[in-house]
């Protein structure tokens, strides 16, 4: 039998959203007021998604203990109160919208589960904008 | 790599479910307190998702401005603050259930996105009872 | 010791708000598409509050049994799945903004609590809009 | 035309993790704080998706009223207010996990639902852990 | 200037109201399934308000990092995961209401905060059941 | 009669708390993490709340449109997508904290609301952590 649980996690931030080669004028008319130079932020809501058999005998998909702490590891501690266009190297070259910051989180979180098991992470920027991200 | 961009929007309407060619008392044993011929009304919540290749340039599956005005165009504008019933031509002839909404905003949306890119509608008629269209 | 008690409720009702003796163009003027003739509707939250002493013995300030009783009696029953400006008769001379509808529910809600016990309704005509009456 | 329809549903419970032949400290070393043996407790959220036809008289995929009387009867009739590992029958050899608890509730409700309709089951232990069960 | 600034926690626990010298049918008949002798739980949600000056020169009312240590440390350590009746002393001899509980953590807090900031908490035992208890 | 009307708003910004004549020791020591010279964010919720008397005739305490439109101009339109240490003029010399930015908001909407309504701000900067200001 195979389950999916759930885990939700939480970091603020700020990022500016724009390509270091256009001109001010173009990042303006591709990403409007996100591309303020001087930066803008967000309350992130995470949720990280993992599918696999349940264990017969715990009843576990994963021990949420460790799920927590590999989150908090490797988001919460190197993301939580970050600019994350200058602090966190992933997003050096790589605009930091929320369908990469996804990425981003997604491939850090994948090295550190087993292989068979599926992951899925939510990001939420705000109330009214998030996005999915499966690894496909 | 693919994501799935998700976007909440947000109308208030009245309705009323029932089928014309029925008795009251058949339409009230079947949509309840639902067929209420005085009409009742919801705040209806929208998640419009949308799932395609993350722009390698950008970071964007979609620019989310554009998504955000196409749902107001095509589902605020029409649904907000009306009687479905009566002001929308769509529920002329179709009975205005949680489901008929979200394949009648589907449709709608269908028609304005590139085909590359997968549609699906989340309808919140109450906090409690909502829907999932997906065009299957 | 006094504390306060909170207990929530729903329900979905239509509404139109107007003035009778106005113009169709004043009204639009002033209530905007919320007098649409054809209705609109809500999702109201409804969270009554009461303030009393907390009896030593059982540690309540209100049975909640009791006090969702009278909610459901005297607001869910009368005013679900209704047209409020049709069918409740609170409101055949009455404008039902949400201040006039929190005032209504308090009038019927006070008639059957004890006289030391004060009241407090808070109504959500929807996420962003919503009004407070304590019978002052 | 195929759609899915949510219904949340909600129960509170008292349970406790633990396996019957592990030790204490072995049961502490996996389940940490939640196999505290005078238990603890949650505010079960409940979300039953429901997968099918529209059908296109009445426009419903399933009758809401009777997936809530469903819900009710099977679902929150014995477990609400109760000890799970005590005195719901299914958890007597079963650990009480949200992921056990999430493929019981699929268990129950599968048989009730007709051999078209496809069920998946979200179950929320908290607003940060919940688990998803699809019967696979 | 004074502001109230405002923390949220949350702890989860088990309970059973009940006076014990009633006998079960009068417990049952005031408490309902409240009274359940197996117990119950819930996931309580915590906003503790601390009202006071607004510090000219730092712009706080009070150090958030430091009330969220003393919280930690006086209710979400002691009440999290616990069995109330069981394993928390001030529940010996008090009924654990959601009014009762307020107050002892209202009583608990009180001590450790500077005699000019007024205190107030809210405790929900769910989403549609809070109390607020300001020591008065 | 009296009621109080509420009203939701949202801005997404950066800032950082420090006190500029520290030392970067003394501004971590205090502020910690929210220090960071390279700026963090948040998605602010306001919550407006104005206190009246219920116009008779409209069963308005004010028209909630001309209360949305003030709010736009005044906090949305200079707050949103903006960097408060350096683009809002009001925090040049005032650190940013939750307190401070309750009570500018408080001062610019003060202004433009008639004399007999009272006026209470609360600012979300987090779904933790908040603050309200009444002008006291």
């Amino acid at each position: 039998m195979k389950a999916t649980v759930h885990r939700k996690a939480h970091f603020n931030a700020a990022h500016r959203l724009f390509i270091k080669e256009w001109t001010d004028e173009k990042n303006f008319e591709v990403f409007g007021k996100c591309s303020n130079p001087h930066y803008h932020g967000h309350n992130y809501d995470l949720t990280v998604s993992v599918c696999g058999d349940v264990d017969p005998k715990t009843g576990f998909v994963i021990n949420l203990k460790r799920l927590k702490d590999v989150i908090y590891e490797d988001v919460e501690l190197p993301f939580d109160h970050k600019n994350l266009n200058i602090e966190v190297p992933e997003f050096k070259d790589r605009n930091p919208t929320a369908e990469n910051i996804a990425i981003v989180i997604w491939n850090k979180l994948r090295e550190k589960l087993r292989d068979d098991l599926e992951l899925t992470v939510t990001l939420y920027e705000s109330q009214r904008n998030f996005v999915t991200y499966r690894g496909e």
